[in-house]
């Protein structure tokens, strides 16, 4: 019998894909485990631009951490938000919600912190141009396309009319598209007939990709049928256009034919991402490698360097030149649970880090979704159903998985969106659970957007 | 043919209980119709206490008004918050949400401003003790219930750990509970086997009333079934007590016994409502009396001295000591609707006012609730049915039901609650989404609990 205080202790930084599938692969080992998050909840990221466009609810991709772990009784799951690490002492530290400092001691540790959005040095496009990263993001993100529609409704002037009216997605990877094809279908199927003064079919969505075409990463044929899908839903896609300046009323683009100005009200940012803090404290501990993503360099076995007891995994690290997607975050938390799990037991050392490429999936819409999969590009109506399948297979949970597919029924077929309360965030006396925007994300098995994968306690 | 701009011109304050009822009264009148609230809402505000507790998702309760009036083409909806009166230019003040002031004019006005939480004058309270009257205040009090399970999970000290085990819900009416009846079934059902450090079955929760019983409005022997009931469920009755002070760490309250401190870092307020401001504008402007709970006095037929095109009703208005319930505030919008609808097609008065009380019910928790209606009063599960059948029967719109259905089946037969997602609130970049705490309230058919009625669009 071994005692509880003698056992080999992990520490898990980060409830996305990374560290929840590393919690999960550790369940059974006779290790205790202990996973900081700074939210409660694992996210369904992929997911996340249906909560935005009010066909989802939070709960329906947010479970909670410790119910998806309770049944592993050596492992204990903390809300609170990592810190800093000491490598020598061998503690992380953290700060709760009501910002107590709490320390913990560590074995190993396996750091799964993802990535947030990257403003690309304008972090003042942040207050006009949301991310889509987090929950509070995508709250954030619905109240403001539906109050859009509310203030068109009411302005008198036709000039800020067509500003409220007006919508632009920054970013033409799978999470641009997939939002950008969701306001379009909210504005000309869900709102059908609701409206007095304006038609909402009239909403122009604007999607702009500084690449020459989007979803580059799908080859120029899906592409080519994205585009065209997306145009036929009322997206307009301009390729090759870049967006230097956002405001309150609008944004700049360059494109191959000069300067613009558009004036628009709504505006959401999926162009680029950028690590989590902790991936550069423990570059600057550990001399590795930090790349201009923020991205931390380990070694073939996802440790760092002279610290066998530190993994890093999913979107803080690179490797290889490996995507950031979930699936890269997950299979690393496997492999990083196997490690220790040998380790402790005595066995040898596993050969090096190796993925498994499962293909990736974005969904333009309703019925249409395109397919990368080992070299088969697939697009159209049938792909769908087959996104539905692989979207329902990894939600985390029975009941989330029938809620969801209840939901997607619901909207798909009966064009209804049962959330769209718009809420106020009112704030009074809840300082303590306030925080700075999170810096989480997640993304589809195989999704091939760039530093969508993994989660975040930092 | 009548020409839509010669048309009568009404406009409606509120899409509570009230508006929404009268709204709809007039959907095939010949009138135009302007609906204004400061939500885009309906609030179906008996199941509130289900989405504070995770249960429900706010969508699930709370459907856009504009979609709920979508067929009605006479018929418009504003979101602006109503900020004053001119009654004889006959012109109605609001504020969008981007603070642009609007001004409406009517032909006939109803106003159904419902009410909001009262601290009987130490709205000090408010920061620690939130009320339960609109969406927002159930989304602030889910992220406080289960951060405090979070909180008392990394807590050492065992003081602070009891204090953050420990649930004080103010008020004994049918909201309070509700509400503690829920809490204990999360902590004794929902959270067991999830925590490491703390069993939530031991959280400790608190239901104070200062009158001799709770729902005293319910009669003697359903007072006692339903203390008997919560007491089983583990929430401790204290009836004969008052809450002299509450803080960040507690309460203070009077019993028969004498003084006591009670340390407790969550306190769920359901003790008074106060009616909307817009019942004293009104007072003041027409000379109405106004009584000590903020609600004016009006005429037999719902209208104002010496303004037969004002009509105030629910929560917000006094008549023959009406109860402030749901069905008052419905029965009279239908009532106001009725009379525009006579006056425009040339036909007589119609009679007073006369409410039809279609009785009170009460749900304790799973598989429990206390019903009384025309004398007979009764208890136990078979009440849960009843209870059940009609919140769905009122639930606005067939989807919502269904959806309603689908989660409470989950919550009670599984155990499981979907929504249990902390969101931080983060605020940045969206300060003219931001509004003060809403005024909205609203009950179920018949329901006892008082100004529990209409809605707010103040």
């Amino acid at each position: 019998m071994v005692d509880a205080s003698d056992r080999h202790r992990v520490v898990v930084v980060g409830g996305g894909f990374g560290g929840l599938f590393a919690a999960r692969a550790l369940g059974r080992a006779p290790v205790d485990v202990m996973l900081i998050d700074r939210t409660n909840h694992h996210l369904f990221q992929p997911l996340l631009y249906q909560v935005s466009t009010g066909v989802l609810s939070a709960g329906s991709i947010a479970p909670p951490l410790r119910h998806l772990l309770r049944k592993h009784k050596g492992t204990q799951v903390e809300l609170a938000e990592v810190t800093g690490f000491d490598l020598e002492e061998r503690t992380v530290q953290a700060r709760r919600l009501d910002t107590t400092p709490l320390t913990f001691p560590y074995d190993t540790i396996i750091v799964s912190g993802g990535a947030g959005t990257s403003y690309f040095g304008h972090d003042e496009f942040a207050e006009h141009a949301p991310g889509m990263k987090t929950i509070d993001d995508a709250l954030n993100l619905r109240r403001r396309i539906f109050s859009a529609f509310e203030l068109a409704e009411s302005e008198s002037d036709p000039e800020l009319k067509q500003a409220w009216m007006t919508f632009v997605v920054v970013g033409g990877g799978p999470t641009g598209v997939e939002i950008a094809g969701q306001i379009a279908e909210l504005a000309r199927r869900t709102l059908a007939g609701e409206f007095r003064t304006i038609d909402p079919a009239a909403a122009t969505v604007l999607l702009f990709e500084g690449d020459d075409e989007i979803l580059a990463k799908f080859g120029d044929r899906l592409s080519g049928r994205a585009t065209t899908a997306l145009e036929e839903k009322g997206v307009r896609v301009h390729p090759g256009t870049h967006v230097g300046g956002v405001d309150a009323h609008g944004v700049d683009v360059k494109t191959p034919d000069g300067e613009k100005r558009i004036p628009a009200r709504t505006v959401v940012w999926g162009a680029g991402v950028q690590a989590s803090p902790l991936a550069r404290m423990l570059g600057e501990a550990t001399g590795a490698e930090v790349d201009r993503a923020g991205r931390v360099a380990v070694a073939p076995d996802c440790t760092l360097p002279g610290h066998p007891e530190v993994f890093a995994i999913g979107d803080m690290m690179t490797l290889d030149r490996l995507p950031g997607v979930a699936e890269v975050a997950m299979q690393q938390g496997v492999y990083a649970a196997r490690t220790i799990k040998r380790r402790v037991e005595g066995k040898g050392q596993l050969g090096p880090f190796r993925y498994r490429d499962l293909g990736s999936m974005a969904m333009i819409g309703k019925g249409h979704a395109v397919v990368s999969f080992k070299g088969i590009r697939l697009s159209g109506r049938l792909r769908f159903l087959t996104w539905m399948m692989v979207h329902l297979l990894f939600l985390t949970g029975f009941r989330n998985r029938v809620r969801a597919f209840f939901s997607w029924t619901n909207s798909f077929i009966r064009k209804g969106r049962a959330e769209r309360t718009i809420t106020t965030h009112a704030v009074s006396g809840v300082a303590f659970y306030t925080d700075e925007e999170s810096v989480k994300t997640g993304a589809v098995l195989g999704d091939q957007r760039r530093g969508a994968a993994s989660d975040n306690g930092s």
